[in-house]
Parts: structure tokens; C-alpha cells; sequence
């Protein structure tokens, strides 16, 4: 049997990498001579870059830049490997991420994404002619404002002074001067890694949609999603274009407008720029079982998550996928239309959140065991597209005393 | 697809019939033309009585009798329907189970079986021929001794009287006057239906390893196990046979031995006699998919417990099994070499066991749907038991745009 195991990370516990690793561990257990190929996938947050240098024989460029609460954090980005123009994976994470917001000071209104433009910065200080942010896991709702200003973009108010720093501050910006815009940036290939369900304003503007769950309350959302409209307003007059509901736009709290507005960036989907090293479909092709992973799979994951990505890669050539995760949550079910064909949680027995977490290694493994067993007892009964309903032959499986799948 | 869902009941949680039901629903969401036969399968313990007569058309009879600890309890017994002999099923635990021994009264020297003689006694008054007593979910360690006095056995000690309850005051015992005996016993077939791996005495002995879950300190179970050892000795005088180590002797709290020795009680593998009107292996024969399940699967299950049971009769018809657990424990993997092809936890995101045990039934269809569209996916591989490795028909499942299991 010829597994291509190409898991997510678990957030906050295991990377793609070492999920990848738990999965075929397990998988063998149950299959011995199964031939794995592991492509731990990346979706362009926390991870992305160290993931992608390591993948392409590239380096980490390490550095110190301006967090999203204004102090400042160890920041790095990727000098990518191989052929073709030089390339840095800037994962806007690594200096914006919420992880890197402490809990007290979570206040969607004031994060900053200023970091991620100075690794844009030391990026073409290193000589990339293409630069590609990933997007995901971002600490901030300041729709790449902040990136800018760390690139010489002027923001000012009605006095012509300067705007401060985080989302809420756009409510005060009068007008964009991009004069002062770092020059290298215009003879720069600028791409976001995006998930292109995520939009800046409507009614799935990014501020309503992801402000709940980074803390904001409903009074903040409310203020936060008026001052990106006017954000929206200002960006689409600057870059004569809407962009306001691109595809993308509201990717990590609204970087996409800002980028794609002054910066002159493409919003690509993220897996057509993250995956393109990884061949893919060639190796979906080779493989007679795809398996995926995320923390978690519910009805957010066929909104451009790893699982249903994969899967929809999968399904154009006919390969079966299973996925799994640490939680199975609400509306799950959806990924079966997603082309999901079966779900398994990683838990075997009742535990916390952190308990799960701790033992994420051996708790994949034993999952990605028991899967491989389950489709063993399937593989026994036949193919359901035979003669026989549910047998390929129908007495095979049933002679007295025969080894089960001998 | 035939599925056999003959599943236990989770303990504290769902009764077999329940969990059976449970698997049903899930396991038709993922084939919705799937042919479903249940059988739900009863240990003796908790819940024996009521599903057996359902499931032969007999009916309950209730009544109250002292419990473990001394204070009246409701208890019941079946009379089973169908042809032969009159038959009684006594579910021990109805009288003297762990679950009506309050928290703070859990000791074990001193929680009693008399409450079994009592619903033996009231079977005998119902005419009842044959009287099967199931074994499991005991709250004593008196190795039968109450049952016995309620059933009119002198037990007394060196100055010829009684002694008290409970499995304490055996070490007291001097000798076993059945002179008393109910008469109605001798010309009565009892049965004791209890897991032979369960010994009186010895290194392996009930109270050596029952006693420490059942709230024994170690010096409670030391002087619990002189106690019995004694009782052994003396009961094995008395029948002329050595009791103390037979298979089932140590069934109940020993409750087997002093049935054995006094009552003439056959002890008989819980599963020959509870399954028997079951009809299971003309049902495992139809079934193309064993489904079982337990509250825990670990390192106890293939020591007589009922998914273990389950498998070793479908690996007779070389019938695949797949069992389903609310808790994989320690040494779940022991069960494979048992006969179970893939064992799955119910747990679908990280959860307490009261949490659980609340969501008992949603969390096992929802399981039994995953297991499915796991097999599904099998299936869709072809056997490996066919010339190539891995799929029927090497390129069946790969027609790009072809629904998968079409």
C-alpha cells in the first residue's frame, strides 16, 4: 500500500513535520510494508517559513524587529533554496502572530503588523526579487497598515501628522502618501500566501469574522470593521481598484488590502504558492491513500484549510483521503462533501485540551494505527464497485480458518 | 454491506441495547443501505436480567431484599419466556452490586450476598426449574457466604453461633451446617454464568485483584484473601472437591465457590450461557461486519470480557471485527491478537468522562459512522488478498472524475 501522509501542523503542539512523522510511525504499525511518503504541508502561518527553507535547502535570516504591542520580538524569515529568482518566505506570524501578543494586552484596536514590514525590509536587503508573505495565525486587525508605515508609506490625519499604530487608528487616517514607499519594493515580485475566503469588509469582513475570537468585543468589532471600511475606501481610491472584497483581502486582519492596494502584491491562494515546491499532485498520483491532519475539523476546514485542500487535490484523481484530528468538532460532516472520505480523532480516551496536547505524538500515531487496521478490515471485504454488493469475491473472506486478509 | 452490531453496554452510561441502537444509526448515515442485525450482548452484570427478558418475551419480577450493606434494596430477577424449563435469571448485582454500596460504606470485609439467597428463594417460589445467576459488577467479597445464609446454611463459628455479614467474619467460620438448606435447591439446576477467569484463591485470587478497584487498602485485601482461603479450605471440605481454584470460583467476590460447593451450582463461561438464545454464530455467518463495543477496550478485555468474546467466535467464520470503546486503555493492543481487526475510541474532541458519558449516544453513532466510511475507503482498495497488492483492479479506483466507490 503506497500512503502519501500530507498532514497540517496542530497548532500550538505539533508541526507538520513532526505530525507527518507521528502518522507513518502508526501507519506501519498496521501495514509494515506500506510504502509512505511524507509532504508535511504548510498554510502559510506559524511554521511556514522554517518549514519551506527547510524543504527547499534555503536558510532562516534571523532578526529583531518591532512586535505587534510595539516591543520587540526575535523575528525571522526564509531565504528560499533552489533555482529560479531568489525568494524569501516572509510569514507575517513570526513578527504579528497572536501568539505573540501577550493575553493582557489583547486589544485587536492597537496590534501593529509594523514587524512584518520590516522583514519585508531586510528581505530585499538580502537581494529576494520575489517575496512571498504567508498569511495565517495573525495577532492583528490593522489591515497591513503598520507594514506599510515600517516601509516609508506616510498615514496621516487631518493635520497632516502621522497616525499611530493598530486598526483602530485607521478611523483617523486622512490620506495615504506613498511617495516615501521603499523603492525596491516597485521592482519587487510581491506575493500573499492567502486564504482567499478572507475578505476585509461585508458581511464577512475579517474584523466580524475572526475579531470574536482574538478577543475583540462586540463593541470593538463594531469600531474595528467601520475603521477597515474606511481603510477599504481609502486603499481603492489609492490603487484605482476596489479591493475592498477581494478574494483575500482580508487575510491576516486586512494585510492582503493593504499589500495588495500600495504594496502591489497578488493574493494568491496560499496552497497554489506554498504547495508549487512539493509536487503535489504528482505524488497524490503515486499513492493509493492520501492522508491528511489538522487540530482541528470542523465546518470552518472546507473554507481553505489543509485537510480540504489536500482532499480536493485528491479527488480529481479519484485517490481516497482520510483525515485526522485532534478535535472532530462541529459540523465535521461538511468535509465529507469537501471530499473528506473519513474522519478519525486522534483521542482514545477521555482528556483535557492539555492533556490531548501533551501526548499529541503518540496519541497521532496510535490514530493513524488504527485507521490503517479499520481500511484492512475494508480492504477484506472487497471493493463496493464489484459484482457482489459488498465482496469482491463472496465467499473469499469467509473460508473457515483462512488467516483474515492472509 | 450485513453489519452484526453486537456491542456490551457501557457501564454507568448506556445499557447494550442502547449502544446498540447507537451503532445502528451511525453505521446506516455511512451506508445507508447497510443491512443491520443487533445483538445487543449481556456479561452477567448490570443489566442482564432485564435484557434477557426482553429479548426472550419473559418478564421481571420485583422485589426488595437486604442489600450489601445491610438496609433493604429494590431488587428484581427475570423469568424468562420461550420453550423448556422454567428459568430464572438472578443478576447478582441486583442484590449486591458495587453500584448499591454507598461511597463511604465501601468495605469490602463487610458488604454481604445475602440478598442474592433472597431473589434465589423468590425464583424457587415462582417455580422456576433452572435458575441462571449472573455474575458481575459485585459490590462484596463474602465468596457467596450471605447468599448461603439466606438460603438457610448454618455458618458458625467455633462456639456454634452464626457468624455475621460479610466476607470479614469468614476467618471467624469454624465449620458449614447445610442441614438448613432450602430444600427447593437440591431439585433445582442452578447455573452460575461467570467469567472463568476468575479465581477464589491464589495469586490470582478475586480479592488479590478485584479488591484494590473495589476500594480494599492492602491490608484489607490481605486479610480478605485469608478470609477466603479459609473459606476455600472449608468449602472444599465440605463438597468434597477443591473449589478454590476452579474457572469462576473467585466469580462475584467468590460468590462461584460457595455456589458451587453448597448449592451444586454449575459453574459455566458466562457467554455459553447468556448467549445461547442468541443464536450468535448463525447471525456472525450472515454478517459480511462484526461491530462491538465496550465502555473501556484494554489490557482486561480478552480475558473473557464481551467484545473479546465476540471476536474469538466471528474469527471462527474468519469474519471480520471492529469494536468500538468509549476509553482505549493500556494494552488495547492485546485485543488484536484477540480477534478484534480495529478497535476506535467514541471520542470525537478533548472531554471529561462525565462529559462522556453524557454524550454517550451521539459520540457512538457518530463513531460507528466514522468506522464505516473508514471500511468504505477499504473497500474501495480492493482486497489485499487479491493479485495485486493493494486494489482488485489496479486502476478501478483512479478513472479521474469517477465517483470514488462508484
Amino acid at each position: 500500500m503506497r500512503i502519501l501522509v500530507a498532514p497540517s501542523g496542530f497548532k500550538e503542539s505539533l508541526d507538520a513535520t513532526e505530525v507527518s512523522a507521528a502518522i507513518a510511525e502508526g501507519a506501519v504499525r498496521a501495514v509494515p510494508d506500506a510504502v509512505i511518503d511524507t509532504a508535511p504541508m504548510v498554510d502559510g502561518g506559524e511554521g511556514t517559513a522554517a518549514s519551506l527553507a527547510r524543504s527547499t535547502g534555503g536558510r532562516l535570516v534571523h532578526t529583531t524587529v518591532e512586535g505587534p504591542v510595539g516591543t520587540p520580538v526575535e523575528s525571522h524569515f526564509a531565504v528560499l533554496g533552489g533555482p529560479g529568482p531568489r525568494t524569501a518566505v516572509v510569514e507575517m506570524a513570526a513578527a504579528a502572530g497572536l501568539r505573540l501578543v501577550p493575553r493582557h494586552l489583547r486589544d485587536l484596536g492597537r496590534t501593529s503588523t509594523y514587524g512584518v514590514g520590516t522583514l519585508i525590509a531586510a528581505a530585499l536587503d538580502e537581494g529576494c526579487e520575489r517575496i512571498i508573505v504567508g498569511c495565517g495565525d495573525s495577532g492583528t486587525n490593522d489591515g497591513g497598515a503598520g507594514m506599510l508605515q515600517a516601509l516609508g508609506v506616510g498615514l496621516l490625519d487631518r493635520d497632516g501628522a502621522p497616525i499611530g499604530r493598530g486598526g483602530g487608528e485607521l478611523a483617523r487616517l486622512d490620506r495615504i502618501d506613498a511617495s516615501g514607499l521603499d523603492p525596491r519594493v516597485r521592482h519587487t515580485s510581491v506575493v500573499l500566501a492567502c486564504n482567499p475566503f478572507n475578505l476585509l469588509t461585508g458581511p464577512k469582513g475579517v474584523a466580524r469574522v475572526f475579531g470574536p475570537q482574538k478577543g475583540a468585543t462586540p463593541e470593538q468589532v463594531r469600531c474595528l470593521d467601520a475603521a477597515l471600511e474606511h481603510w477599504g475606501d481609502l486603499l481603492s481610491a489609492h490603487a484605482g481598484t476596489d479591493v475592498r472584497t477581494a478574494p483575500g483581502s482580508g487575510a491576516s486582519g486586512g494585510l492582503g488590502a493593504g499589500a495588495a492596494a500600495v504594496l502591489g502584491a497578488r493574493l494568491v491562494p496560499r496552497f497554489e504558492v506554498l504547495t508549487g515546491s512539493l509536487d503535489l499532485d504528482r505524488r497524490i498520483a503515486e499513492a493509493d491513500l492520501v492522508i491528511t491532519a489538522e487540530g482541528a475539523i470542523d465546518d470552518q476546514t472546507p473554507k481553505g484549510k489543509v485537510p480540504a485542500e489536500v482532499a480536493r487535490r485528491a479527488k480529481l484523481q479519484n485517490t481516497p483521503v482520510v483525515a485526522l484530528a485532534g478535535t472532530v468538532g462541529r459540523g465535521a460532516d461538511l468535509n465529507h462533501a469537501a471530499g473528506i472520505d473519513a474522519i478519525l480523532g486522534i483521542l482514545a480516551a477521555p482528556l483535557d485540551l492539555a492533556g490531548a496536547i501533551e501526548q499529541a505524538v503518540p496519541l497521532t500515531a496510535d490514530a493513524a494505527e488504527r485507521v490503517l487496521r479499520m481500511i484492512l478490515v475494508g480492504a477484506s471485504l472487497g471493493s463496493p464497485g464489484s459484482g457482489a454488493p459488498w465482496l469482491a469475491s463472496p465467499d473469499s473472506h469467509r473460508t473457515p480458518g483462512a488467516a483474515l486478509g492472509g
